[in-house]
């Protein structure tokens, strides 16, 4: 296996595009204001948190309406033109890069809450509405939406990733939390997928399928999540460890007795570091776990007490307890800013993000290994894991100049890409697969599984206009 | 909308089949004795539970081997006949109805635990494995399987409907619970999708495009489920209500609160007085839930007693506790008897059921409504309900020779989808549409979703072999 030359987006732009006058004036005819092709727009449509770039899109179209979308992809499908969805540009994989040109399609304008269904525990969104917005707007009901991913992404961004983050562990991820969805198909036409009820037997799961798809079978307008009531108590803690090990085989347990634990995470002891210094906390340097318990006051009390005593059964120092709501907030932005915290500790550097998940009796294996792999190659890293699922990522830190550092980083990615999927688990957790795991997916799934996702995609979008070459190639050429 | 008049299977059998010498011949060479054309053998594997009928398959194969059915798959390719998987019959849609001919799959010999993952809460295995085979596989571990539809179903046919059942309102449907499927394509080729992670966001989501698929995309071979810890502690009780509309109420009002309550069960007065006199029991005949609480012993009590005071507001009598797995098992197996105990109480009548579900606040809407007109047109019925998904099952028993019964049970079936769909809810909560729900799945997700689905089926199975004439029609005519 070597993949990580065929990430370079360079690889996958095909043909200089078919984007024309007479398409730019039927646009602009459509679109007036709404449509940009200035150079400073269309480059920051261009790119995200990923460290690949490529050339901007042609134009951006600011879709106000579900009517603006269907009208785009229809003008675009009748030009033969990409459409690529853009919510926030949080993406870490590439996904909103213009590989082939075209038509960035800028979605954030369509942020209404449109229904709360409090009664029902559903919300109905449009696509560009964020998670943070949603929050604030079902506060008043008493429920919340928990899948939260670090950034606050769009919910039919989240939905095209397959989005999932620090809750995931109780609540699940957008595949287990999304029960409807608006769609502009490739040809322009409006569907929906999904009903309210809570399940179905009728038919093929196209919301699933639509989850996941990462913009390459529609455009996905409204989207009905599911919503839960806010647990009576809550309770976070810190808890320091010895060593990595500790933290990871302390998390095994737990999950394998089945406590419902609400949030738990890994951050290494580097991290905290930076994490203290970029946040002004004073946690203590070392492998950590940060912990939230969700449930009744009692029920709380009985997961707390029973994950401290496994904690203490692995040497680790006394839980640190944050109980008002202003602390708990502060510990989760800080986690929240890792991110950022360690992006500020190299100036100008990008980061490039793993995001392998295993099944929880392999994490110690897979993670131990990629620490000592990453430690020895002497590159600056960031370590944080959704490790209650078996998901972690490594940020590999490097100066985006330096063919050097990206090849080692890139090297280290792949060593363990290969050992997640040696140990039958997957190359991307929740970012998506994007430009940058498309030889990774092959691996994964095989080529008569990646060949049926090709099947399916030349059947919805026949002319390739859906964020083409994303997730595998077109004509199974380049992928393999 | 005018509906029940398509579900006849005549109306979908297309052409008389071109199940040929020369095919049996290839079958017979391949298979030998695990091919038989005997009539008898045809006629058991050419009808399931439901109150359809067609002519039988052609033949039925019986395979042992992932090898053997992509053998037979690829044999009915190249001679273009229908291949219809077949586990225990338990359907109760036509599913299993060889509507175009050709050959019945019997899965039923690949019946091999494969995998217990304990460390990992997963087990892989054979398709033809059953529920209850597995859960006593899996008893030592401290394991349990709680997808539990009624019927003792095999897993693969349990994914292919997408099927729930009682714990479905705490532990999730198949939908929920799969990670991971072995697939023989319509090409013969054997895919594998989803793997041991617990999530993922690499690429399409074939698993759940399987999952519900209904044996039309591919013939699913080995399976992969989620398993969950043994409660702690377990109790069931069983409340009578005053009507149904107070058991409704009461169900509505415990999932509004996010009470975790693991099965919520309704089964009307009439129904009780069924049970009782099939299972010798001495309910009382009242409209009733049963209900059954897990987690840790106080998890469990604060549960209960929140339901209980919630049931005593609208009139419950007091809760009749089964302490021990003995009485627990016997409610259970009793609840689950409740389809033949209604069909025993009509001799030589079949059972037409309806599926509908609802989203929680319109359940009561839905349910009462049905139940006057149920009443009114003085068919006897049975009625059931998974009523925390907001899923309820009529049985209205029909004489198979009176088509006046037949029509008026369709007639009640049809108001109720209506309804339903007009409540935004879904006509299939887990038995799938089959041959009996294909014009009300064009009313639920309209001819553009329908459409989609269409095209997936054609780009995956471009010779129309994999279980034709299900789900909705090949070329969009006869569903229209």
């Amino acid at each position: 296996m070597n993949r990580f030359n065929e990430c370079a987006p360079e690889a996958t732009r095909a043909t200089s595009v078919a984007f024309s006058a007479t398409l730019q004036l039927a646009l602009q005819t459509r679109f007036g204001a709404k449509l940009s092709t200035a150079l400073v727009l269309r480059e920051q449509h261009g790119r995200d948190e990923s460290a690949l770039a490529a050339p901007p899109p042609d134009a951006v179209v600011f879709a106000d309406s579900t009517q603006d979308v269907a009208d785009a992809v229809r003008l675009a499908s009748e030009f033969g033109v990409p459409v690529i969805p853009f919510g926030v540009g949080s993406s870490l994989e590439g996904h909103l890069l213009a590989v082939q040109g075209g038509i960035s399609l800028d979605l954030s304008r369509m942020n209404q809450v449109l229904r709360i269904n409090a009664e029902d525990l559903t919300v109905t969104v449009q696509t560009g509405v964020t998670r943070k917005q949603l929050n604030e707007a079902v506060k008043s009901t008493g429920l919340f939406f928990p899948i939260d991913p670090g950034a606050d992404a769009t919910l039919g961004g989240m939905c095209a990733t397959r989005a999932s983050g620090t809750n995931a562990v109780r609540y699940g991820t957008m595949r287990e939390n999304v029960l409807a969805l608006q769609v502009v198909t490739a040809s322009g036409e409006v569907i929906h997928t999904g009903t309210r009820a809570k399940k179905s037997a009728a038919g093929y799961d196209l919301t699933r399928l639509m989850v996941g798809s990462e913009g390459t079978l529609g455009v996905i307008t409204e989207v009905t999540v599911r919503l839960y009531p806010l647990p009576e108590a809550i309770s976070a803690a810190v808890c320091s460890f010895p060593s990595i090990e500790a933290a990871v085989r302390t998390t095994i347990q737990v999950i394998q007795l089945g406590i419902p634990i609400a949030r738990v995470e890994l951050i290494d002891a580097n991290t905290v570091r930076m994490v203290n210094r970029h946040s002004h906390l004073s946690l203590r340097e070392e492998p950590m776990l940060l912990m939230e318990f969700h449930g009744s006051p009692s029920g709380v009390k009985e997961q707390a007490e029973a994950v401290q005593e496994i904690a203490g059964e692995f040497g680790a120092q006394a839980f640190e307890w944050a109980s008002t709501p202003e602390e708990r907030t502060r510990l989760w932005t800080a986690r929240h800013n890792a991110y950022f915290a360690a992006i500020q500790s190299k100036p100008g550097c990008r980061a490039i993000s793993t995001d392998t998940c295993v099944q929880i009796s392999r994490l110690a294996d897979c993670l131990l290994d990629s620490v000592a792999e990453a430690d020895a190659a002497g590159l600056p890293y960031f370590l944080v894991g959704h490790v209650g699922d078996g998901n972690f990522h490594f940020g590999y830190l490097i100066d985006p100049e330096s063919p050097l550092e990206r090849e080692t980083a890139e090297r280290l990615n792949h060593q363990l890409v290969a050992r997640a999927l040696a140990l039958e688990g997957t190359c991307s957790g929740e970012h998506g697969v994007g430009l940058h795991k498309m030889g990774f997916l092959l691996d994964e799934a095989g080529p008569g599984a990646v060949a049926v996702m090709r099947a399916i995609k030349h059947a919805l979008d026949p002319k390739n206009i859906m964020n083409p070459g994303k997730i595998f190639s077109w004509d199974g050429g380049s992928d393999l």
